[in-house]
Formats: C-alpha cells, sequence, structure tokens
C-alpha cells in the first residue's frame, strides 16, 4: 500500500492513498493523521481534486530521531569498528520540505559546504514506549526516502552535530509511504545518491547495523514514539566531505536520492 | 511579572498570572500559549479554581535547544579553552516534568548512573529568524529553571548525547516564568543545586559564555523559533560525574535546584 501528501489547491495539505492504481483523497492532513488511525488502509475515501504540488510526507512530528554510522561497509572503509550502541541525534519539524523542493544554500556555498545524505526512513504507525523488536516492528506504518542535507561547516564547529543538521527546510522526506507488506530493507534495497547524474552514495539497506525495528525499539526505551514520528536510519559511504579533495554542493546541482521499491527525491540546489 | 501553569482539578492544564500578589486564570493552557499573545501581560484574568497540582511551565513545546559547555569557570577548571561556538543538542518536550515531579529512576541506580545540571531556561516570546542579538533580546518572554538531569551511562555511550538527554519526564522547568524587566542573569543571579541539602553545583548566571540573546540569535541562523520555545543555557561546575569519585543519584535523594529571583525546583528521585 502506497500513501502521499499533498498540498491541496486550497493551500491545505492532505493525505491520498493509492487504490487500485489511482489516488484517493483522505480525510487526513498528512502521514501523521493517517496512520494514527489504525483502519487507515480501509479509510473511506474520495476522488482527488487537482493539487498545486508535493508537501513534506509527514508535516509536523513531534520527533524526529536520525542514527549516524549505521552501513557496515561504509563504517569497515573508515576503519572503525561496528558499534555497540546506535549514534542518535535529533531533528525538528521546521528542517521538512517536500519530495521535490529546491535546497536554498543557507549561505554561500564556500562557508555553507553542504553535502548529501541518503536515507531510508521509518515512519511510526503506533505508540511505542520500551518495545521488543518484535512489537517495535508491528508498530512501523511503512517506509520512505530521505536525504539528511547536511551543512558541514556547522555540524563540525562543535561535538555536537545537531547545528549542522538544523537548518530549515533542507531534510526532502517522500514521495510516498510504502507500507512493510511491500518493501523489506532489511533484504536489502539498493539506495543511491546522484549529484548531477554521476552515482555519489550506492549501497544497500541490508547492509544496516541497526535496522528498523532495532532502531525503534531502542529509541523506544528512553521516549515515546507515536504514529507519524520519524527515524533516519543513517547514510552508506560515498558523502562528499568523505572524498579527496571534498566535494560541496553549489546553486544548480541537482540530487536525486532514491530507494528501490519506495521511490525517488529530486532537489534543486539554489543559491541563497 | 510572573506567570505559572497549572493541573486545574477538571485535570486540563491552565496558565496563571500573578497580579498584586494574587495568581489570577487566564483562558491559556500554558505559557507558551499565554506568551503567543502579544498582550497576554493585559489580557482578562479571572479568580483561580483551586488546582490539582502543577504542569511543566511548557506543556509541548516545538523546540527544546540546549547549550553545552557554557560556564566560564566550569570550562577554565576543565582545562578547556573558552569555545568559539555554542555546543547545542535538542531534547523532546516528552522530557519535560514538573517543578516538584519525582523523577523516576530509569533502570537500577548502578546501571543508569542519573547526575544532576542545574540551568538558566529562556522561554521565547516572539518568532525569531536570522535575529540579530538586540532583536533576539526583545523576543525573550522570560526565564525559569530547569534541571537537565542526565543518564550519563546512555550520554557516553556514543558521541552523540542526545540518548542521555532524552528520557521522558526527566527534566524539570518552572515554577514559574519572571519576565525580563524583573531579572536580568546577564547581571549575574546565583544558581545553585543542592543534592540532600548540601550544595553541589554553585555559580553566576553571569558566568554564561553564550548569554541568553546570543543564544536565540545563533539559534535563529538555521532554524525559526516561535513563541514557548524553550532553550537551557547550560551548567556549571559541580555536576556528579565530574566529582572523584564519581558520584549519581539513588532512589530517595531529594535535588533542589534555584535560581536567585527566579524560583526553585524540588525533585525527589525514585526507584524504577
Amino acid at each position: 500500500m502506497r500513501a502521499r501528501t499533498v498540498v491541496t489547491a486550497t493551500g491545505e495539505s492532505g493525505a491520498q492513498i493509492l487504490v487500485d492504481g489511482d489516488w484517493r483523497a483522505t480525510a487526513a492532513s498528512d502521514i501523521a493523521s493517517l496512520v494514527a488511525n489504525p483502519h487507515w488502509r480501509t479509510a473511506s475515501t474520495s476522488a482527488v481534486a487537482p493539487d498545486a504540488g508535493a508537501a513534506p510526507l509527514v508535516t509536523s512530528p513531534v520527533k524526529i530521531v536520525c542514527c549516524g554510522h549505521n552501513y557496515r561497509a561504509h563504517i569497515a572503509e573508515m576503519g572503525r569498528p561496528a558499534p555497540d550502541f546506535p549514534t542518535l541525534f535529533a531533528k525538528f519539524s521546521d528542517t521538512l520540505t517536500a519530495w521535490d523542493a529546491d535546497i536554498a544554500l543557507p549561505g554561500n556555498a564556500q562557508d555553507v559546504l553542504l553535502d548529501w545524505e541518503a536515507e531510508l526512513a521509518v515512519v511510526v504507525g503506533a505508540r511505542l514506549r520500551r518495545a521488543d523488536p518484535a512489537t517495535a516492528r508491528a508498530g512501523i506504518a511503512g517506509y520512505t526516502v530521505a536525504n539528511d542535507f547536511s551543512v558541514r561547516s556547522w555540524q563540525r564547529r562543535t561535538s555536537q552535530w545537531l547545528q549542522g543538521k538544523a537548518f530549515d527546510a533542507t531534510t526532502p522526506l517522500g514521495p510516498e509511504l510504502v507500507t512493510a507488506d511491500e518493501v523489506d530493507p532489511a533484504a536489502g534495497l539498493r539506495i543511491t545518491c546522484r549529484v548531477n547524474g554521476t552515482i555519489e552514495q550506492a549501497g544497500s539497506t541490508g547492509d544496516l547495523v541497526f535496522g528498523a525495528a532495532a532502531l525503534l525499539s531502542y529509541i523506544s526505551a528512553f521516549t515515546t514514539l507515536r504514529p507519524g514520528d520519524v527515524i533516519l536510519t543513517g547514510t552508506p559511504g560515498g558523502v562528499g566531505i568523505a572524498a579527496d579533495p571534498p566535494r560541496y554542493l553549489r546553486p544548480g546541482d541537482v540530487v536525486e536520492t532514491e530507494i528501490e521499491g519506495i521511490g525517488v527525491l529530486c532537489n534543486r540546489i539554489t543559491a541563497p
């Protein structure tokens, strides 16, 4: 099953679901509101009105938790041991933007050092608190694609990454939620990031040290997860800062972020 | 001017303001809703009904941004240079609890390593985006007291502190909002943390490297701040993990966190 969030012609956001090959409108304003109804798959729908464009899949999740250092091949190439615990940080919902949105450089390219990070995103579908991995797995609403665009010059100012990860409207999320009965990231989905058509990152979601259910279980040990919360699971090797010499994004660059069987983000970098 | 948030006898939260020495009820559900009205100081009020207890000052802020390494004397005693940039991390609103709430150890005391961190908290009173320090100063609704109780065993598992700082209901915030015309942290307010009556932390808010306005200005360079958002400004020396040997909290301990002219938190540590 697939679901998405659009901006309607009246300027409001609305969740739609794919029924027999056609998108149908629901009463929910976004994917978070949609999946908060346990019977959302069979909720009544109506024909879609013309829409004005895409919205972030979840317009204002209460929690976005991100994991770093989570692809085995990338950890190994950096010469690090496999981690015992997931490295976690938070993002604000103001960071989210639509799957096809322009990303405005927050300053000139030389100072900002904007980098790409293709990521599998998990949308929570149930209340989870101290959930074991099986309970956490059952509480996954589905998967989508994110790019955790990072301002390296700010991320590296201090030991804590937040300020480089929290620029407003720099994290595209979408284009669709795909439920767990349609795709299984643990079986290995190809994840890629292309910049101006050149593949910069290529990995497999089967290479995650901490998979979706393990992350949700771990996070729920300290905080309550609820429908619509979003977990970003980390990025594979091939980011710009790891290149020799490092390479960063400039106005006019087009970044495509794709996960096999889920979808593609397409974002153009624009001047400040 | 002073304001607070209580739980009413019907179980809902409500903001109150102090008028001529008497607490008066407002139509707002918490301090965030209250200060979102620019005319809140002169909003109509009514006599208070009996209340059931305290609530966190802000019940669900969208953003809580915390600063580490921010007291000059503490940085110097650790042998570090003064930082060029504030070290920032985020908290979720689920971490908040009332000024007088019990703090349940999230596991047994030997594993959890729960530590105290007395902090000055700033409540945002206006929309701030790329605000200069003067604009940021004018956008401060007021000040209150927080204790950023930290689970050191989780905080130190990885490079990112979030997981040790994000246990639900471990950050008391209150008891009152005090507006900037009544107190000036930059002039130096005594900040203390007492455990079972013994002073463990003692500092001055005049010793902050990045004061309230500087922090709001810096944060607004990457993300939008809005009325009710909360900034924790860091803790002075004297935390348990820095003691020799380190000392952590146990069930039955009582922690009092006080800032001169603002108020006192009183929290009892309880068994899991």
